[in-house]
Order: structure tokens, then C-alpha cells, then sequence
């Protein structure tokens, strides 16, 4: 798996793609696996069978069964393998092209004989450092889920291991609800990577507000950018979750409407996070900056009080120092303790007038 | 009752929660009270049962016979209390699970047999610093009413009083109001919540005008950030209420319309309050770092006057303190008088030059 | 009558207020006359009668005669006046509540046999600093107008002589156009209090755009309040003015319409207004800040410019003050007149350097 | 013809105008021109007739007539000719009023039997500093145009032309074509304001780039209001422009509907235009105070190099300065040279010190 | 091809245009060909026709035959020809106006026998710096496709080349895929522009992140300019496409919507990088403002420290430097080294503090 680019729905278009004609799936990004494998669940109430990397032959003999069909498909780079598995399950072209399409955005499309969803998973990265974000899309027909990953995809292990054991739902409830539950994985992961945030965020604040001076500007600014990658990854799923929620598809059962509403309200949720993540940042930003004011207020506080009381009393010492022949203070008895007590008062006046300032 | 957490939002879903089946009740935060209790309410006009502690053979006793029943429920974290009573009042998985979810945002949904509200108590803290979220969450049925909350409950002890005493409406009119009286005492919590915000702002905007140099800009941060906790509870809630003043559901009757109207008043003035709050804030903090900035400015101003002057007339006082052999001027009758009158030439022309730039 | 609150919002609610039974009346505020007074007007296009002073029989005996009838009620803080009338003319408990509740928001409710306007009344203070909110409501029936003042309500003055001199419209059409004079009497006083603000603010920005170090910035604060305080008595009336313009209810008579429009596009100007200061105060602020921070740049650069200047040059006179036996300058014929030139060649590099970075 | 006044809208309506009885027409603002005059013409598709300073007899008989009807009204202050044109085209009190509001908001009100526009004019005043603002009504009857100015009005020359050459479509198309070219001819007079405005943008950004402390702040600050006064007179032009293509009014015929599509595209256009000089202005104001931070910074530099080179050899000058009896150092034979060594390594010190930080 | 000028929406429109006859097509902006060019396609599945430098009368000749009609019209500055063509496809006088005026704004028109579109291409201009903006105009018939440029048009050579060797679907679907396929070629383009900024961007920041000492400030705010040119070109796009996939025009027909759903998606991808731009801009902007903020106050903490050592010293030695005739302390055997101890106690004591004020 390789890391999210920097900016890169700034390049994401390699420009071979970009002049492609319309309907022409190309694969764009890194491939994050080497081998692209058909993985396939058909299963109903009573039992289920399971192929680890299946051939396009039994998909088609699977189709042909009773019960729910899922294929996830790990690694869309392989575009021959895309555009078969199109053909079998007549997908449009530009469906295809959207699936390979890894830069694509989050969007919910209702074709006449299937739904198409495309959307981001966000992983927290190897390092613990930036975010990993990879492109997931499901299609959701009559009796069949197709799923497709950009790598080897435990994402989904919870949702296999729940068909396998008949735990929860989801062997009870159709197609409609096996998509529910493959996108409910993925909401839940943008907790953890927000959780992850969070706590990077939560030991900045402590630094800052104990010494506003060690905290290293540039961290402030790369935190940003994540929280932006991540927020770009999630705000379009609210749309396209509350588009599923309106939609009249016959897809969607109307008993199992309650639980895409419930992932509604959780990508709100996700969003609720960021947002308050970004509010925070933002607010700590400002939080940095006025302490820097007011750490720049304190120096040159200090160096002004040191300053005007100490350059007129070395003028006057200067005024000593001079070499004419005839300065008749110079031979005055108390001469010295007499400048000396002038010095003093000049000082006295200069920190009572700084206390009257509340400079001191 | 625990201090609300500080980023409640960044952390609010464990790990375990999250790949949880669909539908599976987790509570989520920390025990506010040791024992989940149940309290039962039987009444109509002429009537009142009560029952303190009660059992699910009492509440199931109680449903079977006439009048509203409302039974409330102390410390959500009882999972199998939920789930017993969820399946004697026939609720919705998802709901027994939004129910122990205090992470869970203010909501109303309506099903067929029910609808559910969640929202959220703000209590002021008990050290008078910071703010308590409490989740509430009210079942309105036909004939019962069932509230949950985190800790004891003292929050509606007006209502139970009105109840037993018979005062006001409560005992006329049917479910709906008794749920109408329930989010009433939260919102009027509300505003307890912000005028104790309220107070600090004033006092922080009174020593921030005498003189901002003693203001502890951490203290602003910290009180945006609680105000940002009030908003994020209350902020929902207006939608909510929108959300019932337009639902047709039959469990909210025509002639009780008028009180849900005026609770959207509330909510909206509770807003405009927060809203208030949060500009004034903002405000303030403008004004503090204009006073630094002009602060720092009446800072340099000092020291460039006094280094203006004083360093020409030290360099002057230099020259004459070398020890050249042949310096005429040193050896002048009348030099050193000579000299001090150059030096206050000197000072007076660049007083007279401040004057004019008016920096004095 | 007493001054607006500084943060009226925030302390609105007492807390006996906030736990009363819902559709309780309580007198929310400070009272700004001693003596709740009925002032009744009875009137069709062909006569007048006018009660000052009215007792609730004169109301009674009022109300089944032919006509208009207009009872203006002075001080609101009379709750069991207010009961009497609310019982008398069958207004709904909590309009009598929101009538009594001078906290309440600007707005226009739909009762079947009355709609509820209320509303803020803006003065200016007698100080000329500050303004003065005052809770207005309007009760809009069948033949009927009920309006409820603070204070003694000379705000209403220019209806009353209206009326009783017969000028204008206000005798020949019906109740809903005397509910329109109130309001637009109201609306009226915006425009006043704007242009006290505006006054106030051009003032200012003449001393800005002269001077402006002489600005007290804490003003600009001061004054950003106030102009809060009018949005948030205005900004609300928008809403209500378009929901009278688009309600359908009969109190309303078509071919009153145009006036209603008309008040709607004064409520607009008024906001207009308003948002139009606060853009050249903010557009001010940041001008000031600007014309800090230019002023701290000259100050600075003056500071720099003479120390950078003399610094260099007394250490060579310092130099020169060293009492080495052995230093072969000290000795020279020319040494003294040498180090002068050295000294005025340096100072003048540095000025030509100064010249060339545009600091001088 | 007058300046527009600094900040109109804050001070636009009088006191006398504010309590007038509504509907009564009263003038605000400052007299254009000493004569009133209204300019008639009658014309179709083959004939024009043209009657300058004509009488309200010549209206009156001109309306009798086939063809269109377009009476031009110069200078709205003489208050009796609008009423008795009001009376003569039966216009509704309220729009009379209007029409002698200079301050009021551009709008468009459908009447039963007229349409009425109000909009802004935008001059560059003579001056070439600041922009005049000028009320223009038009009213559109069937069969006839009234249009109402301050002015003398040569904003509409070339329509006036066009109708005499019979050059182009106004002859042909009816009265609700001609309304849309003396639109048009208003708002083609936005364009030539915008651009004055724009010359002058660039010519300051040439300047901010060039050097940024030779820019007036002042300026940027008063350039800001004549962006907003434009702004303020365009902006409800938009909402005027889509209402009256969304209206049904029979006033307006279908086929020349696409001209009126047009003149909405073109007020986009010039707020778009405005909007992108007032995002440009933004971005210079962001510019000139990041150059000055820059600057300021520059400065500090410099000074503090000089300062932290010079002052301590100057100390360690003070030093040897010193007329203790007893000082060793100050017998040495080479004592002088190697105190000057001493100085020369600290100095370099301090530099290579510097350049490692890049501060040189 | 020339330079997009600087601030061309200011400028857009010369005073000649302005007061032209409405529907009068006035070309607006530079010439970028010498030669005005007509290309022309007619195809259907089985074959093709071409003809580059075609006349009027090949125009009116292929209109009258089977297939698909394409003609691109290169530099639209020849407004006869322009004209000429308008009549033979009976174009509304408006739209040739709108195809002349190159600085129109994007937009999507219906017209009862065509729809006109009107967007603006994005080159990278050839020094790789700033951008270039080209109107392009596409009126979409019955039948037939016109296209619009102000240059030769290699924009089109895809489409050009797919159409000749019978690649894709374009020559089996009708005219209107023919468009879909011109505009997708633009939103192509606009990928491209947005990566060569991006590229910038990317370099931006890496030098603002290794020492925002060295970026320069101008940079940003040219780079700000160069993207508000970008967005104003892309922005309306959204909106035109979007009107484009709600028609229900007879012209676009119903077995292509998912193409035009797929370009409004692209549209929106491309909106999304921009703003990601502009996000990340305005957030290098705020992390440069703070490292410089940052320096100042190392560079200040840097002259306190040393000032505020040195100055006492200094002024301890211009004490002992002091002429006076009695002295004491000058006559003492260890006076000397006395007060250099004096002295390094003082820096030792001054070192301390500042170690304890965190400062070193």
C-alpha cells in the first residue's frame, strides 16, 4: 500500500488519461498490490459458499444460483479484469472507467439495472504520520454486490466473518443490506483515523498552552493539511448517503431503510469531528500567534526598561570621561558621590515611572 | 458525574464499539452513577402512580393499563436493561443502540410505533469551570413516554413534581406533552449553562478594557473552546424541533402544537445567545491584539526617544574622552561649557523634531 | 425608562422564570414605568372615542360595539392585567407569556382568531451613548389591535394624532392597516437610531484617516457592541415581514398588501443600513491596524538608523579613550583630526547605504 | 449634479420624511437640477413625435394616441408634478412615494395595471475620485414608459437617438423593449464605472509591488468604500433582473424576453466584475501588511547585527577605558594590538554566528 | 495567441461595445489568428466528409445532407462571417452578440431551435507563467454542431482524429454526443492547467517550509491572482452543466444523460482542486505570516539578550572611566579586578535569568 500523494487531486489526471475518449477505463495511481484476485461470497439464510480467488467462470455459474452474490474485486489495476467483469454484469462504460479511476470522487448513480458508489476509505498510515486514502467502489444489483478495492482488502474481514458465522443480519437481510454493511466498514474507519488525529492534536494544545515558544509552526501546518485530505475524503459521503436515503430504487428494500439512516447520521457524525478538529486548530493557530505578540511585548519590555535606564547614566559617565583641561566638577570634593547620587535618582525616577506604566 | 472530556467528539468511539455488528447497543463513556434505576409514572387527570425503583414486571404491568406511563431510566450503561426494555416496548435494534451511545448526536426519527428523541443536557461543572454533556435520549409512544439518562435525573424533578402535585397541564394532556415538559426542563438548562458563560465573558471583558496587559490569553482559548461544546450540544436541537413541528406522526397532537412551537423559540433564542457569545468573543480578542499591537507601539516609541537622544550625545561625550596628544579643542578655556551647550542643542532639536511627528 | 443590558441576552432568563410551568406569564426585565395604563381608541371613518386611562370594563363594553378598537397597554410587567386581557380577548397562554417575556425573539405566529406580532423598539439613550431595546408586541384580530408597550409609548404618538385628526388612511381602512402604522412607527425609529450610530462613525473615521494613534480603540469596541445590538433587534424582522407578506390568513386584507411590502422593504433598507456599518467598522479596523504597524515600521526604522549610525562610531571613539602606554596614534600630529574623517566617512557610507535601501 | 454623500444610507431619510403618514411622497436628498421637465415621446413603427419640456396637458392628450408612449421626468424634487402624474397614469401612493425616495433600495413591484423598477445609477463623478449614485424609476403601463431622474438625463441620449433614427429594434418592438433599453443604458453605464475603479486598482498594485512603503493605506481604505457604494447600488440588480424574467406580468411579451435574459447575463457580469475587484483589493491588503511585516523585519535585522557586533567590543573598549591605578594589561608592551585582536576574532565570530543563522 | 490581461473583467468591455445597439456583435479582446477559418464535418456511422477552409455556400450545401453536421469556426473576430452563418443556422441576434463578446460569462441558453453554450478554455500560457483564457461558443442544433474559437483550435484535434478514424462512439451517437465530446475536451484542459500550478504550488511550499526567509512574498500574491483567474473561467461551469443535465430539451437526448452526468462530475472534481489550491495558499499564507512573526521574535530575543547584558557593563565601565580628581576605588591595589568580578557577576546573574525566562 502505498502513501496518499501530497496534493493529489492536483495530479491526479496523468495526461494520458485525460485525453482518453469517454468510456475508457484507465487505471490512475500507484498499484498497491501485484496480483489482482476475484474473491466470492454467494450465500442466503442457510448457508453460504465461499471462493478465494474465483475465475470469471464462477462468477458467471454463481450468478446463475439463488441466494446473495458479493465478488470483491482486490486491486482495480487490472483493467482487462474490470472490463469483463462489466460485460458479465452489464455495467456501462463510464461505470468502469469510474471504478478504475482511483481519483474519482464519492458519488451514488443510479443506472436502471444497478446502483454504483463510489467512495474513500482513510487509513492511518504505516508510520503513524499522514493518511493513506484508497478508492472503494460497490455496485449493488439485483442479488449481487460487487465490491472493489485498490489493495488486498481486510476492510472488509469484519463483514466476511459475520457472513461465514451468520453472526448479526446479514445472512437474514438481501443484497441492499450486505452493501449497508461494507460501507458501515468503511464510515467506521474514518473513527479511527479521526481518533488518531485527535490525539496528535490534543498533545499540540498541551504544548502549546504550557509554552507557546517550543511549538514548531510548521507541525500546525502539515496537521492541517491532513485534516483537509481526510475532510475531502468524507464531505461528499454525507451527500451521497442522504441521495441514497431519498432514493425510489426498488435496490434498497424499504425495511432496510433504517439502518442506512443510521450510517447517515454517522458520516454526519465523522463530519461533526473533522469540523471540530479544523475549529480547533483553527483556534489554537490564533492562540499561537497572540502568545507570540505577546511574548514579543515581554522582550521588548525588557530591553526598553534596560535601555532607557542605563544609556542617559552612561551619558553621564561619558560626560566625565572627557578629557578637557578645565571642568570644575571635576575637582570638587564629593564630585564623584555627587554624580553618583544624581545616577541613582535618575534610575529611581525612570523604575517609578515604569511602575507607574505597570511596565513593572 | 465526570467532567465532560475535552475533545469528546476525537475520542468518543472505542475501538471495540466500532466494528460492532449493526444494531448492537455499546455504551460509550464513563458510569456516571453505580446503579441504573428505573422510576414509573402511571397517572391521567384524576390519578397518579408512582413508583421509585421500579422493576420490568411493574412496567410491564403498568403498559397494560389506562392512562400516560412514563418510565425514566437512571445510567444508560445497564446494556441489558436497555435491551429488556427495548424488546417489552417493541423499539428498533438501532435505537436500543443510539440509546447507549452518548457519543450520539441529537436526533428525532420517527417509527411507525414510535419516535425517538436524543439530545443533550449542559450542566455547569461543579468547580464552576467548564461544562458537562449529558446524553438524553426520550421514546414517545402511543400512551408512554421513556427518558434515559446518564445519571440520576434530577433534571426533570420539576417535572415529577408538577406530576404529583397536579400544577399546570401535565395531567390533562396526554404523552406528547409530558415529552414536550421533558425537553423543556433540558432547554431550560441551556440557559442556565450560558449565563454562567455569560458572567465569565463579562468579567474577562472588564479586565481585558482597564488593561489588556493582564489578560491571560489561555483563558480566552479554554472559554472558546466550552462555548464550542454548548454549541455543538445545542446546535442540532433547533433542527430537531423543526423536525417535529413539521412531523405528522399522530403521537403529536394538533392542540399541543402551539408548546413545540414555542420549545423551537427557545432552542432558536438559545442559539442566538451562543451566537452572541461566541461574536463577543471574537471581538474581544481583536481588541486584545489591538491593544498589544498599540502597546508594543507606546513600548518602542519609548526607546527609540530615549536611544535617539542619548546616543548622539554619548558618541559626543566619546569623542572628547580619547586620548589623543593633540586635540585643540580639549585644551579651550571655555570647551567643556562649549560642548554641553552643542549636546543640549542637539537634544532640544530632536525633542522638537518628536513633537512634530507627534510621538510626544 | 432604563438602559439596555449590556449582554441582555446572556442573563435574560432568571431562574425563577426558567422552571415555571410553560404558559406561565413572568415579567422578564426591569420595569421602566410605575403604573400599568389601558389607553382605548374606538374608531370608523365617520368618529372616534378614546378612553386614556381605561379600565378591563371599558375593554369589555368596547369590544361589542361597531369599529376598530385599539388598546395600547403601558408596562407589561402588570401580569394580572395582562391574564385579564388575555382571558377577555381568548389569546393563547403562552402569547400571553411571550407578550410578558421581554426577552423574547422578533416574531409573527398564526393563532386561529388572532396572529401574535412581537418586535423591538430601538431608541437611542438619553446619553447619546448606547441604545435602548424595548419589547414591543402586537396582537393583530377581528376588528381588534392589541398592543403592549414598556414604557408610556410615545412611540405610538404619530398613529394616535393621526386617528383623532383623521389625516391619512388609517380611519377608512381596517384593523390590519392600524397593526401596520404600529409597526412601520417602529420600523421608523431603525432609522433614527442608525444615523445616531452613523454619527458616530463618520467622527470616528475622520479622527482615523487624520490620526490615527489618537483613536481609542477600546470606542471601536464599544461601538461594534452596539451596532450587535441593533442587528439582533432588526435582523429578525425580516423573517416576520416576509411571513406576514406570505401569509394567507383573512386578518390580512388584500388590498392592504402593498403596505405590508412596503414596511418589508424598509426592514431591508434598515438591515442594509446596519450591514453597511459594520462593514466600514470592520473595514476601519483593519485600516487602523495597518496604520499600527506602518507606525511601529517608521518608529523602528528611526531607531535603527541612529544606532546603527552612532553605534560603530563610539566604539571607534572608545577605542581611542583606551589608556594603553603604548598606542601610536595617540602620539601622531594628525591622529585626532584623522579618526574625525574616519568617523565622518563611515557615517556617510551608512547614509548613502540608507539612501539606496529607501529608508531614508 | 451632487457628490453622492459619504455613508447615504445611514443618513438617507430625514426626520420629517420618517413620520410621515405612509404614501405621502416626500423628496430626500440633495435638488440636481433647478427645473423639473418632463421630455415626451410618442412613436411606432413609422412615426415619432418629440415634445421637450412638454405640460401635463400634452401627456394627457399624447396618451389618447396609438403608438408608445415614453415620458422622461428630469429632476424627481418637485413633488406636485409626480403627484399629478401619479393621478393622471393611476400609480398606487406608494409607488409616488418611491419614485421620490432617492434612498430607496433598487426593486421591482408589479402592480395590476403597471410594473415598477427602481434602480441605481453609477457616474464616474467629475473629479475622477469617488462615484455619484443616482435614483432612477421606470414605470412600465401598457402602451406607455415613465421614467423619473434626478438629473437632466443623458444617460438615456442614446435611446432617445436610436428612437429618432429609428435605428435598431425600439421602433418596431413595444413599450416593455423600450423599459429594457433605458436598462440597458443604465447598466452599460456600471461597466464604464467599474473600469475607472480598475485603472486605478492597477495602477496601485503596480505601486504596492514595486515597494509597499510608499503606498497611503488611506487610500486602499476609501477605495474599499467606492468598491462597496457600487456594490450596494448593483447588487439587489441581480434579484430585480431575475424577477422580472421570472414574471408572468402580460406587460412583458414573450418574444422579448430573451433581450431582458441578456441584461440579467451583463448585471451577473458586473458583479462579478466587482466581487473580482474586491477579492483583488483583499489580496493587496494581505500583500502590503505581509511586505511591511517583511520590512519590518528587515529593519530589526539590521539593527540587532549592528547592535550585538558593536556593543560588546565597545564594552571591552569601556574596559581599558578605566583609570584604576593598577591595571596591568594597560603596561603591557603589545597590550593595545592585542585587545584590538581580541576585538576583530569576536567580531568575526558574531558574523560567521550570523551567516549560519542566514541572517546575512 | 496572446496573454490573458491582468485584470481583463475590468477592462472587458470597451466603451464603443457599451452603447451599442442591443444584438449588435461587437468583437471584444485581442486578435490571436490573422485568418478567419470555417472546418467542416459531416459524417454518420459508415462515412465522412471534410472539408478545412470551407465557404459559406459548403456550410449551406451540407446542411441540406444526411448526418451529422460540424463546422468550427476559428477567430471569431470576423463578425460578418459571423453574421453570415448566424442566418443560415438562424441564430438569435443576441447569441452572435454573446459568440463576438469574448469576455462573456459561461453559459447554457435554450433556444426553441438550438442551444447555445459558452465557456472559456484554460491554456498554460507558453512561458509557464500565468495562464491563458480563450472564449469558446458551441450552438448545438438539430442535426448540426457549431463551435467557436479565438485561436486555430487544436483544442479539438482529438475529437477531430476520432471522428476521422471512426474511434469511440462518436460517429455512431448523434450531435449532441459531438458536443458533450468539444466540452470534454475543455474540461481536459483545465486538468492540465490545474497540475501546472499545482507544480508550483508544491515547489512553493517546499521552499516556504525549508526557511520562509527566502520565499518571496509577491510570488503568493501573483499565484492567488493567476487561480481567481482559473476559478472565475471554471466556476460557472458547474452551474451551465448542471442546467444541461435538468433540460429537457428535444437536443440532448435521453441515452446520453450519463455522459453529461459524467462531465458535470468532472466539473466538480475540477472545482475541488481549485479550492484545494486556494485552501492550501491561504494556509501557506497564515504558516509564512507566523514564521515571520517567529523570526522577529528570535531576532528581538537575540538583541535583548546582548543589549541588556552589555548595557549594564558598559555603563559600570564608563563609571571607572570618569575623570573626577577623587575616586576612591581608581586608588584600590585590586580595584580593578574587583570590578571585573563585579562585571561577570553581573552577566553570570542576567545569563541566569534568561535561562529561567526560557529565553536561552
Amino acid at each position: 500500500m502505498t502513501t496518499f500523494p501530497r496534493r493529489p487531486s492536483l495530479k491526479a489526471m496523468p495526461q494520458e488519461t485525460l485525453f482518453a475518449i469517454p468510456g475508457t477505463p484507465v487505471f490512475v495511481g500507484q498499484r498497491r498490490s501485484e496480483q489482482a484476485r476475484l474473491d466470492l461470497f454467494l450465500y442466503d439464510a442457510e448457508q453460504v459458499f465461499e471462493i478465494t480467488a474465483a475465475t470469471l467462470a464462477d462468477c458467471r455459474d454463481a450468478r446463475s444460483r439463488q441466494g446473495v452474490l458479493w465478488i470483491n474485486v482486490s486491486a482495480v489495476h487490472a483493467i482487462d479484469l474490470l472490463e469483463a467483469l462489466g460485460q458479465e454484469f452489464a455495467l456501462h462504460p463510464l461505470t468502469v472507467e469510474d471504478i478504475a479511476n482511483t481519483a474519482h470522487r464519492p458519488k451514488w448513480e443510479e443506472f436502471p439495472a444497478y446502483g454504483f458508489l463510489a467512495m474513500k476509505m482513510v487509513h492511518r498510515s504505516e508510520g503513524g504520520r499522514g493518511v493513506d486514502v484508497e478508492h472503494v467502489s460497490v455496485i449493488l444489483g439485483d442479488g449481487f454486490v460487487l465490491s472493489f478495492l485498490e489493495d488486498d482488502g481486510d476492510v472488509f474481514e469484519t463483514v466476511r466473518q459475520r457472513i461465514r458465522g451468520g453472526a448479526g443480519r446479514v445472512r437474514r437481510l438481501g443484497a441492499d443490506y450486505l452493501a449497508f454493511c461494507l460501507m458501515d466498514a468503511v464510515v467506521d474507519h474514518y473513527f479511527l483515523a479521526i481518533e488518531s488525529i485527535g490525539e496528535w492534536v490534543e498533545h499540540f494544545e498541551d504544548r502549546l498552552l504550557s509554552n507557546a515558544m517550543q511549538v514548531e509552526i510548521g507541525g500546525l501546518y502539515r496537521f492541517k493539511r491532513e485534516l483537509l485530505e481526510v475532510r475531502r475524503a468524507v464531505w461528499p459521503l454525507r451527500e451521497v448517503l442522504s441521495a441514497i436515503n431519498r432514493s425510489e430504487s426498488p435496490l434498497l428494500l424499504r425495511h432496510n431503510q433504517a439502518f442506512w439512516r443510521d450510517l447517515y447520521d454517522h458520516a454526519v457524525q465523522v463530519m461533526d469531528m473533522v469540523d471540530n478538529a479544523r475549529e480547533s486548530l483553527a483556534s489554537m493557530h490564533d492562540t499561537y500567534l497572540s502568545s507570540l505578540s505577546n511574548r514579543m511585548n515581554e522582550v521588548m519590555k525588557m530591553l526598553t526598561i534596560i535601555s532607557t535606564i542605563f544609556i542617559p547614566l552612561t551619558f553621564i559617565a561619558g560626560i566625565y570621561g572627557m578629557n578637557f583641561k578645565f571642568m570644575p566638577e571635576l575637582e570638587w570634593r564629593y564630585g564623584y558621590y555627587f554624580v553618583l547620587a544624581v545616577m541613582v535618582c535618575i534610575a529611581a525616577m525612570l523604575v517609578a515611572y515604569f511602575r507607574r506604566q505597570r511596565w513593572l
